[in-house]
């Protein structure tokens, strides 16, 4: 059987004042179209995998707004971490929910916060990909064709193809955000991707997996293994889990591990990991506003992109290349440029003010 | 007996989105002192007027709000004009308003919006003032002395002494808004004050005054003079203000009548026509931010004025110079220069959404 496993328990500080403690931004509706980002990512599987074999892995706080968004997903796919771990333990759970539902069950892994723009390519790299895994047993993550030297994603350097599997190749290297410089050439070179954190296995491959590079971690689950898929796997988990060591999956075990190949994909792709992520995947004015509500009067600005929650009015004159958005309790005026500090300004409002505006 | 008469019917568009239409700036806390400014006007006057010789001018749709805003005013001493007449046809109804009830009656005008600092100075103006409308039988109006060239303000030449009273001058000139290098003209020469729109005289001479140069205006009310003071005073102006000439009292009395005089004051004045007259009224940071709320973090920011209502948190980034206004359902980011265009901003805002956001 195949399975998805969505990822969604992260909170999204760099799109404060819209994502909040509350409601990080894969509940929100970024792009005004009725459906919040976890909501896209669920509508994309469908056709390929049945609501009753997605699986969200989410923190305890965010039970009730997948409940709410999601209502066709069953309850008990809900996978509710008792602590935050980064991905690695959080992927491992998932295979262990997985292999104790069905042994020989498969899975993709899936940001929830992403957006995607050419579902059906997405759809047939998925087919092909499940088909790939399951028949080699090797693991797979979709690389992204690069648009420029974007610095703020990961890079996979391309390998050997792969016998018999047309567009899959080896991973030779995966690497950390570059510097421009370095980007530019890695673009240039035509044999490097971009790491979209979407992964394709068997569970008993990425279990397997853990077992070899990150032993720790194989041998904490492997501790409570009888428990899961029974009555006794939450309190497992509320045993273990806050044991782990947080580690992201990359880390543990994809950068280790010795079968790990890649699918080039071109499918319209972008973490959203940033306001100016969104900018540049939203339509843009004839001065190069981007407006996230019709409720704005702009003059004289360009460059600009305007966020309002709630239908409030946002009249601006004479910006240049800012981020406004003004959300519930707070707005936030900073130039797209200087984006990066919004994570440290977030830290600032929880000292000064506690929690009400995050 | 001595009267006050505040004109309280001002809409103040050049405040939006702090002043809406139902809520103008009259009615608003500014500066977080607990009080409006139309409540620091009364406020500022007691101790020198009763609270049942305090009348207030307005419109009706502000009735409401007065009554809440102002307790101790008797309902019968708010007089709501059925229509907007500018300042002459508003002046003329309260002093024969106060005629009716004493026909020896003096009375000063004040606008409800103003700032004064100096508000001991300012009663000692308005003691002095009284005394000398009421034996001299002219016509006074206060003169500020101008802290610099500001082109927003009508000025007053000074002319020849007055007899007897000391700092009290005749009137060469009011003059309209001057240019820049006009204004500096006037300030250089000592022989100018800013026009502040306060007035004192009897009811007697300013009623004569208007018969002699207004003669259209001092007839109408004639019509129906035996009915102030009586049941039957507000259904004669529901009959004969819509009738009246919309006029300022500068234009149909002040710059027409020969016994005009004015009392240079100093007493820490500003019309608050403008957020650029509030920002130069706060306090300031040393970056020359102007914080009318604690909930800003402005990081890199200059000489930005901050406003939020209802307690919302501004975060801003790299602003030199910027109003950001955040009030209610709406916000305002504009250069501090450009704070002209926000009138017609607004008539934007009323074409293309309606009232919603006024």
């Amino acid at each position: 059987m195949r399975y998805c496993v969505i990822m969604c328990g992260g909170v999204g500080s760099r799109f404060w004042p819209f994502s909040r403690d509350s409601r990080p931004k894969q509940f929100l509706d970024f792009f005004g179209t009725g459906r919040t980002l976890i909501q896209m990512t669920v509508d994309r599987v469908r056709g390929i995998i049945e609501p009753e074999n997605i699986l969200l892995v989410t923190n305890a706080a965010y039970v009730g707004l997948l409940r709410e968004q999601l209502p066709d997903i069953p309850a008990e796919n809900i996978l509710a971490e008792p602590a935050r771990r980064n991905t690695a333990p959080c992927i491992l759970w998932a295979a262990r929910h997985i292999a104790s539902r069905d042994p020989e069950g498969s899975m993709v892994v899936l940001p929830s916060d992403h957006l995607i723009l050419r579902e059906e390519e997405f759809r047939a790299a998925l087919r092909e990909g499940f088909s790939f895994v399951e028949q080699t047993g090797s693991l797979l993550t979709l690389g992204i064709t690069p648009t420029g030297p974007n610095t703020g994603y990961g890079y996979i350097q391309l390998g050997d193809p792969a016998e018999n599997w047309q567009g899959i190749r080896k991973v030779r290297l995966f690497t950390e955000k570059p510097d421009l410089e370095m980007a530019r050439e890695f673009v240039e070179s035509g044999e490097f991707v971009w790491n979209a954190g979407i992964f394709l296995w068997s569970a008993r491959s990425i279990m397997e997996a853990f077992r070899l590079h990150a032993d720790d971690l194989w041998s904490l689950f492997e501790s409570r293994a009888a428990d899961f898929g029974t009555a006794l796997e939450s309190e497992a988990i509320a045993e273990i889990f806050p044991e782990a060591r947080s580690i992201s999956i990359d880390y543990a075990v994809m950068e280790k591990a010795d079968n790990v190949f890649v699918k080039e994909v071109e499918i319209g792709w972008s973490d959203l990991g940033t306001w100016n992520s969104l900018y540049d995947n939203s339509s843009r004015d004839s001065s190069g506003n981007a407006m996230q509500t019709e409720r704005v009067i702009a003059e004289d600005c360009s460059g600009t992109l305007f966020a309002s929650g709630g239908g409030r009015l946002i009249v601006a004159c004479g910006l240049k290349d800012y981020i406004v958005a003004d959300n519930g309790n707070a707005l936030l005026i900073c130039p797209r440029e200087r984006e990066q500090e919004i994570r440290s300004v977030v830290d600032d409002i929880r000292e000064r003010f506690g929690a009400e505006f995050l």
